[in-house]
């Protein structure tokens, strides 16, 4: 059984000094390696720079940076290897700085913009975007009040993976912070059905603590089981994931 | 001799799973630890969440998060102990988020200023800041295009070091990025100046590399040494401030 793990958070660099980080220690993508590794599975494991590793040998280990990179790594593996299943647990910035903003450049801006005649919302909007500078690769000064970081979004890694390789078993990941349990599953059925996953694992930040992992596993019909720690989470998936592929 | 030496990077909380991180990994940091405790010195290490520790026994870790707890842990330390000298090494950020801002809410609110009549560059800028919406703790939604982080200056930590122990012998560091030495030697020396700082640790991150890190050690009357690795950098502080302190 081959089988592509993504774990931990991907960094987006706003200079040469500092970046958005998403948190994910990859504590559970490397519990998950380590638990289809001894399964007998061959593991690839894709993990932000700072993630924790698996510890079983013979899994092949691949550092990225940001979604960018994620990206061109994962279409790089998908064009020349089969993945039985992909389980994609890695914390993907939904967004990416791509430019800073002053307030005073901005309401110079649209000042002029008043003054020119016509304003509708699309010239106001306009004001304000060519008020954006783009980051560079240096540092931004620390003189600079009323700063602002415009952020574009990141592609939807998730939605690419199905088109690539259409018979790999797909598992996405969603965790929201201090919601429902049925809103949390209402959201991950929506994740399953936009990006066309198998299976989603649903976890809510307040059900994770050291000792314990609250989760839920979803697939098109609804909740397959619970779990409540990140080896019981590894082990459902390793079940559910083998039986699929001996079916 | 009682040494405070910070090292690592803050992270400042976006929302519940992102931050913006100061990429410092606290080497250069754990380095002068290890070699103020092999010289004799008690030494505390106030150190970023992902920072390098130093390896010597006896130094007094401290971890922190952000500037705000940076902050509220120098003012413990400062209150309560007296340093002979504080070499602050850390990357603190310059900028801490504060609220998300939305191109349509803002096009929107500027465009009900006009239509209310006058004007004027500051209620342009209110009308901006009107429609920041605070941050809060829980995940930012990646349904969300267009989307703006306001970010607010941090207090400047360094500049309250000498308001509250003026007897220490502070060492302040600048890092700048592909940047000329007269250019970095300014900056550096404006600090010193700024902040009441003894001495100024002047590098440039294009002279940082595995093996080497490129620095200029200066004083109110200019450079007093370079160095060229981690080690001689530390062996440089350890001997300069010894000097100091023995006078």
């Amino acid at each position: 059984m081959n089988i592509l793990i993504t774990a931990g958070g991907t960094q987006e660099e706003i200079d040469s000094v500092r970046s958005i980080t998403n948190h994910s220690t990859g504590q559970l993508g490397s519990i998950i390696a380590d638990t289809f590794a001894k399964g007998g599975a061959t593991v690839t494991y894709v993990c932000g720079n700072a993630a924790q590793l698996p510890a079983e040998k013979g899994i092949t280990i691949i550092r990225i940076k940001d979604t960018n990179s994620l990206m061109k790594q994962l279409a790089k593996l998908l064009e020349t290897h089969k993945y039985h299943s992909i389980i994609h647990a890695m914390a993907v910035s939904d967004f990416t700085p791509t430019a800073t903003l002053n307030l005073d450049d901005i309401a110079q801006n649209i000042l002029q913009t008043i003054e020119s005649g016509t304003h509708t919302i699309q010239k106001i909007k306009n004001a304000i975007t060519a008020a954006a500078k783009p980051l560079s690769e240096n540092k931004i000064s620390s003189c600079n009040p009323d700063l602002m970081l415009l952020l574009a979004p990141t592609p939807k890694i998730i939605s690419q993976i199905k088109q690539k390789q259409s018979g790999t078993i797909l598992v996405g990941f969603k965790l929201l912070s201090g919601v429902t349990e049925d809103h949390l599953l209402s959201v991950a059925t929506d994740l399953l059905h936009r990006n066309s996953c198998d299976y989603v694992l649903a976890n809510d930040q307040q059900g994770i603590t050291c000792n314990h992992h609250k989760a839920i596993l979803i697939d098109k019909a609804g909740i397959i089981s619970k779990a409540e720690t990140k080896q019981e989470i590894a082990n459902l998936l390793l079940n559910t994931i083998s039986e699929r592929v001996n079916q």
